[in-house]
């Protein structure tokens, strides 16, 4: 893993002294990522250095060598990392200033009653005088955090609260981090049902496969709010939207071709769900777990050797978590192939270009954030109770159509992208509300 | 309940229309709160009248009586407390703005990985690196919303919303609104022990007695965070502040004194607790129930009838919901009476000075948004995981001392108070902290 650090250096104010210090830094083996003079004094001048190193690394050597210079001195250091994260990345605001008696009298008691009574009378309007159509709970138990594995639901606040920072800052909705200290999925699904009149709709998040299919059913079919589960379906829509980009680019037809997936877990059962659902008729995996590929048979998939995926698949994903599963010589001619363990694909993209791929990419592309704030977005302002696969879809086809020059998605900080797949969701979500009716 | 309404009324801008209106929306029976020219047309003029009415008159007798006046019409209205409602009162908030491609790896992937693993390895580094300490669960299972009674979780959200915008504006804390679909208590227990690892403290809310006194001893047992049932102890702790305040201006020691309590639900039995432990030495209690009687008992305590507690008792406390219950010829010569059920007291304060009360007053004074926000915020500041009865006393004191010319407490929005409890209840669990050490 690459560590950020931010050193401050005091210098002289003469030439070549910061040309030594950078050299230093080379020497050790890091990256310099910035340079800023922070403070003029009489005779020096203190420098900001960031620099990104491996964390092999030993960043004490460094401190000692910079020392070793000539008038030079470590006067400070910072990780930029941490201090971002220090004292969280969310907040719960009062979106009205109660700064009179009178706004305090109608906000909370006595007035507060009467809108209390109002929704006791008709439950429907907890959506107009609540903030609960703008609320999603993210909740983890925090035995799947990002790559890291079951570390704990505390371990795992810090990516609730950025999935939060993200839901606010992209598409303005409220997410509230719920930490479970509970493994068994039976008792997860009753906790999470219990509070579920708390939100406008639920977001599991790093739960680990199998229990986190069981979950995610179970709470569908018991809570008639949107439960989405962002590690099968958030990385699914964004690798639909990629692969529609990059067939529609080398012009292949994805519904003709045999789709592969290497690695059943929660990310590769998504991804070969919604492709079937997308009208995809050949669709082949593999895993090492006999339950994954039942699943996978369950489905309307075909489980198979990795060898036979790579041998028999037109358009090839993998996510295993295995860096160089897939060797060169199983690449085949005219394949389209997505490497998505991160930071170390299951193959070189440049590698598998090499061997015959006609396209070849790895996970820095797929960023699940594409996906879930305009989901959460347009389906809480549907005001509807599923999360269904025509929304999904349309999610990756309007991230597909917003893909520039070459590019297989939008940028992920691309708000007009996020507003346009919350209109998709939102249309496609009404279509089939009427459909319904 | 007095309901607010705001009429939009166009009326030709000539001398007395104006006053016809006034006139029938005092034959109505409606007091006028406000009156605001809100636009000028070529001859006419819409007004904005913002009135009160009892909930037993029938608005729309009034508009058709403004209506008949002679070129005057109704063209809106609309309803001050819903609109102050809208879309609910708080939301939750990013502190750092994600606009660059570095900050968003920083606090989300990549970077969020290295702060996750910081805090599996140092747990207490959750305390530094999110939102956690600053965050407060507000947990309700709708079974005692205010004084309506059982109206259900989601009916209550709106009171919810409003205790969490109130720790926003007053101190800066992050309230979470978590509402219950459960009444059996020992469920109810698990749910919240399951989902503690979400918050720095909790909040209980609105639950009913008897069961709401297990859920709380229980939790304070199970959970190694602030638990804290407000109905019990924020009403106590401005009741024992009121009182504080109300025996010195009447040169009376509280202590000496015998206290009377009438009543003994969740407030009622609160109130009794925290005067032992504040030292007064004969607390005597009614209540119907033989349950609460027997849990008076337990807490060193001494169940009476109603009139025993009146002939008794040099200071009482009414918390019953009853309008009326104690008769003038109850009252004896130099008690001190708070009769604090709203918005109809059990004794009307001017009746019982009449009969010989040293002191009266009602519950319009007894706000409980009093002690909890500055209690929360010097709770977690100092960082402890229990809430005990020198930090509850801590507060009353605090809130006796700063009230003026007079005054039982201070006034609810005064921020200076709400700073001043936070900060004594700070030094009372710090102190407590070093005993334990």
């Amino acid at each position: 893993m690459r560590i950020v650090e931010i050193l401050l250096v005091e210098a002289p104010h003469k030439p070549g002294y910061m040309a030594k210090v950078l050299g230093v830094i080379g020497e050790f083996g890091a990256t310099v990522e910035g340079l800023n003079a922070v403070r003029r004094l009489d005779t020096d001048t203190i420098w900001e250095v960031t620099l990104e190193y491996d964390d092999v690394l030993s960043i004490e050597q460094l401190f000692e060598q910079i020392n070793l210079l000539p008038d030079t001195f470590i006067t400070g250091k910072s990780d930029r990392v941490f201090n971002r994260h220090k004292q969280g990345k969310i907040k719960t605001v009062s979106t009205i200033s109660i700064d009179s008696l009178e706004i305090l009298r109608d906000v909370y008691t006595p007035g507060v009653a009467r809108v209390c009574q109002a929704i006791e009378q008709t439950p429907s309007k907890i959506k107009d005088f609540t903030n609960i159509q703008n609320t999603v709970a993210i909740v983890t138990n925090g035995t799947a955090i990002l790559g890291l594995g079951d570390i704990g639901p505390e371990a795992g606040l810090p990516v609730m609260e950025g999935k939060a920072a993200i839901l606010a800052e992209i598409v303005g909705l409220s997410g509230v981090p719920i930490l479970l200290k509970e493994k068994d999925p039976l008792k997860i699904i009753e906790i999470v049902e219990a509070i579920s009149p708390s939100f406008g709709a639920i977001l599991l998040e790093d739960i680990k496969a199998p229990e986190c299919f069981t979950i995610e059913e179970e709470l569908i079919e018991r809570v008639n709010k949107p439960v989405f589960h962002d590690d099968q379906h958030g990385t699914a829509m964004v690798v639909l939207a990629a692969l529609l980009s990059a067939t529609k680019q080398s012009n292949v037809d994805l519904k003709d071709r045999v789709f592969g997936q290497i690695g059943l877990g929660a990310a590769g059962m998504g991804i070969c769900n919604l492709l079937l659902e997308y009208g995809v008729q050949d669709v082949v995996g593999c895993d090492l777990s006999i339950e994954a590929q039942k699943k996978l048979r369950s489905l309307g998939g075909k489980p198979l050797s990795l060898e036979e995926v790579m041998a028999t698949a037109d358009v090839v994903v993998a996510t295993t978590g295995v860096k160089g599963l897939i060797k060169p010589e199983m690449v085949r001619e005219g394949q389209i192939i997505m490497a998505l363990t991160n930071p170390d694909p299951e193959i070189e993209p440049s590698v598998a270009l090499e061997h015959g791929a006609l396209f070849a990419t790895c996970g820095k592309v797929v960023n699940n954030m594409l996906a879930f704030p305009g989901l959460f977005k347009g389906t809480l302002d549907a005001d509807v109770t599923k999360i269904t696969h025509p929304m999904k879809i349309a999610v990756s086809e309007t991230l597909s159509s917003l893909a520039k020059d070459g590019a297989l998605v939008p940028a992920s900080l691309n708000k007009e992208a996020h507003k346009k797949v919350a209109e998709a969701v939102y249309e496609a979500a009404i279509k089939q509300k009427n459909e319904y009716l």
